[in-house]
């Protein structure tokens, strides 16, 4: 009798997940790829979902369409609640079960109301479909409520939107949203001039982008103004009800009133995170990401990987970064590392992240990129930055979508999918 | 003083209400378009929706985009919920009020259940986004449950797919069905064969497409067939319960189980019907549509207008179909008859549907055609029906998307929306 194959089981179809799959697709192993959900999601352009400017259909690609060629692999669209490490098995929400010689933790990360979960339902963060077509619903009704408006404090309320985060998702939201008000919606409504709508961009940091170059972040910032964004920084939330939001600056306290607010502003690990810290002594971090070991493994299981957004790796003293190219790097790392056992070759040294530079986007022709000693802004960024972007999108039918959408965009400022849906 | 703008509003902004309001865009009126969503629907291409083949987006306009330039226009996003035809009002859910002059009413049809509306939550049927996204769901969900099925028993009644009602939807339906088991999701799944599924569609009359000329039936039955599509006429529903669905079959009763059922058999006007038989003397026929006069005005009040899915209208003795056609003339024909009055001209004779043919489409290449005189099947009638909705889609942009994903799926079977969201 041959010896079975070695079972590898991928957690999470998102790029660590996703881009470790791919590379083994010549590998001499069963694979499973097990995600609660039937698709891929390109998270970068979920910003454009939520504002209208792309479908959920674009930026989303079937993970078994994605890996159907691949033979050794099988797709399970299913959700895990437990890790049986002892005897090497996934549990799943349906009482089944499966076995692994090897297990890749890809999971990701979602949103963090630092011990205010009554916050998410008054102020949705970005992180799933779903969430986008809610963020949309939103937007778009609040322009729909404030032409209605029987007053002028009513529809002052309605036009007021609160970004909390300036992050590149809170940046790109932001800008969005200037766009839709100064642009998209133009002469669309009889009652309202959409270009009169506030949109206020919080951070607790000084600066907006804070993980950019000081000289980025203010080219950020004044591309932001320019769409009538108003960014405040050194602001914190001190709460969110049914009218607004209150903040925090220095010692005065702050009551913005609105019906719209968007959460941008901090992730923690999925609940895996969780679940490896009770079935083995890996410690967490903060945000319950796993701190794993410098070749991403859990200490005492070399069996298993934690990649993504659910690892917390640090090299030169700086975390590698939640971003798309290191959850991709982490999962082609694990799938190298597991292929180098069963071939009985050297394991690969310990994982460095590779960075290749950081790019947000504001608005159209607007941009900045950090390419660590060359900042560039503006067309060239945001060229640089719809390249990168079209390139990664999984699927040449989305690619195809994606650009052309984005062609009438560019000279028209026309959204496709201005749907308010669901509710 | 100059005597004030007459005041026109439609309720409805489907093709009828659409039309209408285009029609209008160069009359001397203040015109309001209400409807409770912010979009022109598609309808005809709704099932490429809720079978993956579009997004949501490519087959809805916003109504302000739609309207933007007609300057005598203002679109409100609301829900009428009474008429107050003595002093001519539109009553909306927020408590305000529309004066008309004259009225538009284009509020459309939805699904009916024959007194069983319990039906409804396990045999959605297709009239919505909302619609269209569940049945997606429910489909692909369908293949995935079926591939973790632990018994060939379980894998079957996954398996099995129910369309009740074998008009233009409900053809389309099973059509675009077969076609995902046979060709989309080919090698997708490793312990199911998706072609193995059980796709019927049902019907109480003796053959599908009913309304069609027997021989372009009897080929649309041969395409699905070729789909794998199994056709059964003359049954009727007896029940429809969590194991599935039972129909009578002539004398004997007989139980399909199946988790996935979907209703195409039944219409009624909307709510809007009741409305008005409330509030004027105006009969309703059994679906709640209204009898409208000859000129598509209510008796006794020939300042308003019904028309589309929700005005019941004969003219040599049949009746005006419910077609995306009909609705059109209907709603440019009330858009005339104002205008004639507002200039003091002769009002147009009595309405008239010009009908321009029938077409249905069963899969790719695969179409029928009634012409009257004409009747043409095949890859013709298929040509026809393509360059015929492309050219009624509303939008540049929408036709552009809507073609280039026709013509990935035409050479790949590809579809592009496959995602399993919500719930």
């Amino acid at each position: 009798m041959s010896r079975p194959r070695h079972r590898a089981v991928i957690i999470g179809g998102g790029f660590a997940g996703l881009y470790a799959a791919k590379a083994l697709r010549r590998a001499p192993v069963d694979l499973t790829v097990i995600d609660k959900r039937n698709f891929h999601l390109f998270q970068p352009l979920l910003y454009q979902v939520a504002t209208g400017g792309l479908s959920p259909g674009d930026i989303a690609a079937p993970l078994r369409a994605a890996l159907r060629r691949q033979r050794n692999t099988e797709v399970v669209l299913g959700e895990v609640t437990d890790l049986d490490v002892t005897n090497r098995k996934v549990l799943l929400s349906d009482g089944s079960a499966l076995d692994y010689d090897s297990l890749i933790l890809a999971t990701g990360a979602r949103h963090s109301y630092f011990d205010h979960p009554e916050w998410e339902a008054k102020a949705p963060g970005l992180k799933t479909i779903e969430d986008a077509t809610e963020i949309r619903r939103r937007i778009l009704y609040a322009f729909e409520a404030a032409e209605r408006s029987a007053s002028t404090a009513e529809r002052q309320e309605w036009l007021t939107f609160v970004i909390i985060g300036a992050g590149p998702t809170g940046v790109e939201l932001a800008g969005a949203i200037g766009e839709i008000a100064n642009r998209t919606l133009r002469e669309e409504f009889r009652r309202i001039r959409p270009e009169e709508a506030h949109i206020l961009l919080l951070d607790a940091s000084p600066r907006v982008l804070p993980v950019y170059p000081e000289d980025l972040s203010h080219k950020a910032e004044r591309s932001l103004i320019r769409l009538g964004v108003r960014t405040r920084s050194g602001v914190r939330v001190a709460g969110i009800n049914d009218t607004g939001v209150t903040i925090h600056t220095g010692q005065s306290e702050e009551h913005i009133t609105t019906h719209t607010i968007f959460w941008a502003a901090g992730v923690q690990a999925s609940s895996m995170g969780r679940i490896l810290a009770n079935r083995t002594s890996v410690p967490l971090d903060r945000a319950s990401r796993v701190m794993v070991s410098p070749d991403l493994t859990i200490p005492g299981h070399p069996e298993i990987f934690a990649v993504g957004d659910l690892a917390h790796l640090e090299h030169d003293g700086k975390p590698v970064p939640g971003v798309a190219p290191a959850a991709m790097q982490m999962g082609r790392y694990a799938a190298r590392a597991i292929l180098a056992r069963i071939n009985g070759s050297p394991a690969p040294g310990p994982f460095r992240y590779v960075g290749k530079g950081n790019l947000a986007v504001i608005g159209r022709a607007a941009a900045v990129a950090d390419f660590g000693a060359i900042h560039i802004s503006g067309y060239l960024a945001w060229l640089a930055w719809l390249f990168i972007h079209l390139m990664y999108i999984v699927g040449f039918q989305n690619r195809v979508l994606v650009f052309i959408q984005w062609g009438f965009h560019y000279f028209t400022f026309h959204r496709g999918a201005r749907l308010i849906t669901g509710k």
